[in-house]
């Protein structure tokens, strides 16, 4: 077995019953869950079939919250002795060592996981079948794990739509403090600066880049709290260093205000840019950024319905393909831009088209 | 004379060309840079006509760098007796009070302004006519500007599709500080923290939170280096209070790591999380997220030309209106999400049109 056919999923929450809906068309999926509204609402929502005790699955996925990871483990490595057995719990060094205290030699048979996806929403109302779908998964194996729990766990992701990444689950902790628990302090420490003075009169000048790099301090408090405690031992580094690198920052800065051409202080903040760009340069493009040879098509479009579909036609009528589209609706204004992203050997088609059906096509 | 009907823009750069490419087909558009490629190539986008000595002009629009701003605008108000002069630097205060000094008296027909807008690359050949359009363009007159010239410069900003904000120098340069200067040095202070350890185990675990959080770190650092220190006095202090919370959040991260229960250390991370989340909601929203009414209706798509056009055009055929698209093409995969925002009351009948015509509607 490396792919399984028959899954338990425990606790029919966003994630697990996400998971269901992801296999159900191709694996038998068995569904339990504490609250008897939730398992309802999944099967309801056809994530797999009630879990009838007794009936033995190949793999179990724990998707319960970390603090009750370690309990079901246990008990599903005792009641299914061939089974492999995962969880989806967002730290795994910590779960890791108490499932291993838990159930002994049976930690053979447990690989952790953690799929890096989620929503605004949780519950299995706001589950999605292509909720994973292009996402890491971190798969971690513990130093007990066998090789088929692994791949099982692998199988697993990849049949959920998910890329597995493997890495110890160490490695994964320190990761996620960095790609996900530092922005999101450093996001909130930004944001609750606003709280300070006249918002109206400062919100009037923000831009893209204000709301990018705020974004992720709109994430729910008391479940980021959690996560935070959860990986305080990694995260607090982190967040440390930013702090000590922004501290020096602001007294170049102190500096600068009195003499602009302070040599010293003016290498403080060149380096504290550089070392962004080059930070910057290491995080993935995702989706259409990453297409570097698609070339941007402007089109000014009365802001009335049809627009789209209609620019779009003409595209594909001309035997180009849009590969992408952006609208920017422009406030209290009756058009707007349209941006058909196009390879870049179809500029000048994707242009003559347009302009010879009568569109505006705007820019150089 | 309120709408200036012949203007001269003095520096044929990224924002003086758009503005230029932005005016010219209603008003008289006059060109001067110091370096004739600029000027040629200005000249030959239609962003105007070659400034012809002694010719005289309703306003003067100096778009050079901060430091040759307040010669520029003293030459100006003295060799153009009766225009309105303003600017287009990104700080304000400081180069105001350079000009009250320069120009005397003649500051009643002096007014500053900022648009809020910019490209990645410069030169008139980044250029666009649609440059400004929706952004803020920030508008800010001196103790001694004349209402006459205030107005003038808002209805520049106007006519060039932007949102004229009127706040004073000092106002603006506080506001910058904040919503552009900070997010910048905390996006790079966080970036930085990717040169440390394995980037590519890290990256693999990367997602949208960690992209957007530290997307505008990629800007020019030499570009960068000048701005912060042209503001140095007020951006200093924001990044101190930012040093400042994040050590003490650091510090209570450092506690809860040996006492996940401490209540003093949860209060400090409860509150950071708070007030990022308070301070995110007085983020403007723009665009289509500022559309609430707005619902996504999700199709999957293989990954081929014309799809986009055809699910757009049944929606047309159907009657609904589609306000804004996302395309998510799966790496690795031969298929896509396409991502339909409508209206709310749209939504049954989006989804039923697709799902009729044989698209595979996803999701709940």
């Amino acid at each position: 077995m490396t792919a399984p056919t028959r899954i338990l999923v425990v606790g029919a929450g966003l994630i697990g019953t996400s998971v269901g809906l992801a296999l159900a068309d191709r694996v038998d999926v068995l569904l339990d869950d504490a609250s008897p509204e939730h398992l309802a609402e999944a099967v309801h929502r056809r994530a797999g079939r009630p879990w009838v005790p007794g009936t033995a699955v190949d793999l179990v996925l724990a998707c319960v919250p970390p603090a009750a990871v370690p309990a079901v483990v246990e008990a599903s490595t005792r009641l299914q002795p061939e089974a492999i057995v995962s969880h989806v719990a967002s730290r795994q060094a910590h779960i890791q060592a108490e499932i291993e205290t838990a159930v002994g030699a049976r930690a053979e048979r447990v690989c952790g996981g953690h799929p890096l996806a989620g929503r605004e929403r949780g519950g299995p109302a706001a589950a999605r079948a292509d909720l994973f779908d292009g996402r890491p998964w971190a798969v971690c194996p513990g130093e007990r794990s066998s090789r088929r729990s692994v791949d099982a766990v692998r199988a697993l992701a990849a049949m959920c739509g998910a890329e597995p990444v493997e890495l110890a689950p160490e490695e994964h902790d320190d990761a996620v403090a960095l790609v996900s628990h530092l922005p999101h302090v450093a996001a909130s420490a930004v944001a609750a600066q606003l709280l300070t003075g006249d918002a109206t009169r400062v919100a009037a000048l923000a831009g893209p880049g204000l709301h990018d790099t705020t974004r992720v301090a709109a994430g729910d408090p008391a479940l980021w709290l959690d996560i935070l405690t959860g990986n305080a031992r990694r995260v607090g580094p982190r967040v440390a260093a930013v702090a000590q690198s922004l501290s020096a920052l602001a007294a170049a800065l102190e500096t600068l205000a009195e003499d602009a051409a302070d040599e010293s202080a003016r290498a403080v903040v060149a380096k504290a840019l550089a070392d962004g760009n080059a930070g910057r340069a290491r995080v993935p493009l995702k989706g259409r950024a990453a297409r570097r040879d698609l070339v941007a098509v402007v089109v000014a479009v009365p802001d009335r319905p049809g627009q789209l579909a209609g620019a779009l036609a003409c595209a594909a009528a001309a035997g180009v393909n849009v590969e992408d589209v952006r609208v920017e609706h422009l406030s209290g204004r009756p058009r707007g831009l349209l941006e058909l992203l196009v390879d870049r050997s179809s500029v000048d088609a994707a242009k003559q088209a347009l302009a010879g059906d009568g569109w505006h096509v705007v820019g150089p």
